[in-house]
């Protein structure tokens, strides 16, 4: 079976959004054992969209067509395919109560064009969209498959993964089970770990190691296939072996986790509430821990102390240290971390401060970082890190090296249950 | 005159990389007055890239090629043209002598595959590249221009800044100017603005109007041409004028700009100071704030109060509050936005306090969002909004209306100058 992906969108074409869409159906779809020959991008035009229909359809078994179901005019993807399959649109009820619900919920007005959303392809299999409005759509016709699917990655990404996914293996019918690991690590860069694994990565036909890099983060891709599930699994098994016998010191885990979401477990099977308090990130790591359901039993909260004035106001810095080591210092860092447990009445207290530039401060180097954790009963640690990039880059990454330090010190540290 | 972007890789179609040089190129050629109908993707592979250039050839005048002229045996673009065009390539002496001197430079070992890239379509112009080896190429034949440019966006883009736009204009031979400006709207949805001004994008061509959705604003791109600039840039003032006559009240700015980048402006304008108390949005104000560079000067700090227990402590919420209208409430809004400008010293206090999700909190469903602003010596203000979508989505929107909402009272309210 082959594919090929066509989005659908003049913003595309003014080069005004990147297609990230084509490249999360790759992956998906290479995961699935589904070859991709080609990726279309073509405008919101009827006559240019059934050509790129008409070329795929020749080369092609699955046609992935993403975005144009919104309610606009401009949005034409399923009513062209409509008349390209001489097929017709039919409303759906569930879709156009989900739509009416949307904006009985938010108090606005339902104008007539956002029923043309519930509209889909009659007797298709309808793809729920739980990010927004417009359903999506698997629909076969002359043994080929058509998924038409929204274009908004945040819409997109979830339906294919909750629905799409799943709809379109039931039509593959192949008989061998594609299983894929992800392995992530941090603190070594892609080209050390690559050294490191060269001839594994070289040698290997089945798992394939695929590594990819982002974020001051490495994750390598293992993917297996075979008629039996249980062995595929323990062929990745026996290469994850290898892998970690290796590089296992930068390992931290498997698949989407990341390092706030280790960081968030650790605290979780300790029992251990935390407080925190951000100079330099100003409130990046509360906002991401935050972002996961269930924070407010770890979180009490924390103080983003992003003036001097702050940090000696409410958090009791000494303003000898402001004046003799300064506020990008391990003291300060030290006595931020203690002061935040203490003043919000938390087992744990972590604090950031440091440089995010775009210029020197206190004289210390753009991306000079002090991280401080301190846990109730313990020596407080700070851990000094050196970070190159962009102002959002050093920010960003002292974070995952608060996170990746927060779950060392959880490891080591003597706990007792609160 | 209308392009179409070829881009060569397997990488794209296994979804290592995602396709921003056709992002790039086509912005380029939209600012140029070229109309870019369809980008393709193909992977290493003469067959289907003939095809691909069959397709381009019968659509389009100028077709851009990215990738696949380096020295491995996948790099296969030039190869397959000059097969396809029925033309040679020769070897270019500066190409081989710059790729000499590289290796010199580097002082690796040069191997003969190397040699490859300094082929050449016979009779091309030829592109320096002065990031990488391979060179680019633009070619003619039966009226159609062919641009060949390498894959790495580190060598192609300065390569089509500096020798392939000038290369590509003295063929256009085009006297127009091309103008385009972004209008941005908060506060609407996308359908609703389209109702508003749907006979001025059905009867606009000059300039063209094209509307775009993303998190909860819509653009609007305004692009006119005419071979006067000054004209081009009146023809849109007077587009802009009468679509701001209708929607203007949802309007908040131009081009790039945020709501957060517009708040901090207002702030920053009015010399005031401000500290924010974060319970829904667990510091994601406040990251977002100190992203820009200068935040220092206005943001005192804040206090991420997410549990009750911190709001009380920290901020002075009186426990009877909590207990009769709970959290999430007007009431708890506006004195936290009152106690921590307070508690900070700021000119400004703003506050969130909410239920993201995903279960409802003190009988309150998800998404209920109060806002509270309060600017010393005025009257505080409480803005309450009711926001679909995930536990994210409402987070993230959740600031987007308190940037909106600072913007607004900030215009409203009688400041006096700190």
């Amino acid at each position: 079976m082959n594919a090929e992906i066509i989005a659908v969108g003049s913003e595309l074409l003014l080069g005004q959004i990147v297609n990230t869409n084509a490249r999360f159906l790759s992956q998906q779809l290479a995961e699935l054992g589904v070859n991709v020959y080609f990726h279309t991008v073509v405008g919101d035009n009827p006559d240019r969209l059934k050509q790129a229909l008409t070329n795929a359809e020749a080369r092609a078994d699955i046609i992935l067509l993403t975005g144009g179901l919104g309610p606009t005019k401009d949005d034409l993807t399923k009513e062209t395919i409509a008349k390209h399959l001489n097929t017709k649109l039919v409303m759906n009820p569930f879709a156009l109560h989900s739509i009416e619900q949307f904006f009985a919920r938010t108090r606005r007005i339902m104008t007539d064009n956002n029923k043309k959303q519930a509209l889909v392809l009659e007797n298709c299999h309808v793809l729920q969209n739980d990010n927004g409005m417009a359903p999506g759509m698997l629909y076969k016709q002359n043994e080929k498959i058509y998924i038409l699917l929204p274009g908004p990655p945040k819409e997109m990404e979830p339906m294919f993964m909750t629905y799409g996914r799943q709809t379109l293996l039931k039509q593959l019918d192949t008989n061998e089970e594609i299983i894929s690991r992800v392995l992530r690590f941090f603190g070594i860069g892609e080209a050390a770990l690559e050294t490191e694994i060269e001839d594994l990565i070289d040698s290997q036909t089945n798992p394939t190691i695929a590594p990819l890099a982002s974020d001051g983060e490495v994750t390598l891709r293992l993917t297996a296939k075979h008629p039996d599930k249980n062995e595929a699994i323990s062929l990745i098994d026996d290469v994850e072996k290898k892998i970690r016998s290796r590089v296992g010191q930068f390992f931290y885990g498997y698949d989407t986790t990341s390092l706030m979401d280790e960081a968030f477990s650790s605290l979780k099977t300790k029992g251990l509430t935390i407080a925190c308090a951000e100079s330099l990130t100003g409130g990046k790591f509360q906002e991401q821990f935050t972002a996961i359901p269930g924070a407010g039993d770890l979180l009490k909260g924390g103080i983003v102390c992003y003036s001097n004035e702050v940090k000696m106001d409410l958090l009791d810095i000494n303003p000898l240290t402001i004046e003799q080591v300064g506020a990008v210092s391990e003291e300060c860092a030290r006595d931020l971390a203690i002061n935040v447990a203490n003043k919000l009445n938390s087992n744990i207290g972590i604090s950031f401060t440091g440089v995010a530039g775009p210029s020197e401060s206190e004289g210390k180097p753009v991306g000079t970082v002090y991280i401080g954790i301190y846990l109730k009963g313990n020596e407080p640690i700070v851990e000094k890190v050196e970070l190159a990039g962009s102002r959002e880059a050093i920010r960003t990454r002292a974070v995952k090296f608060g996170c990746h330090f927060l779950k060392q010190y959880l490891t080591n540290a003597q706990v007792e249950q609160s």
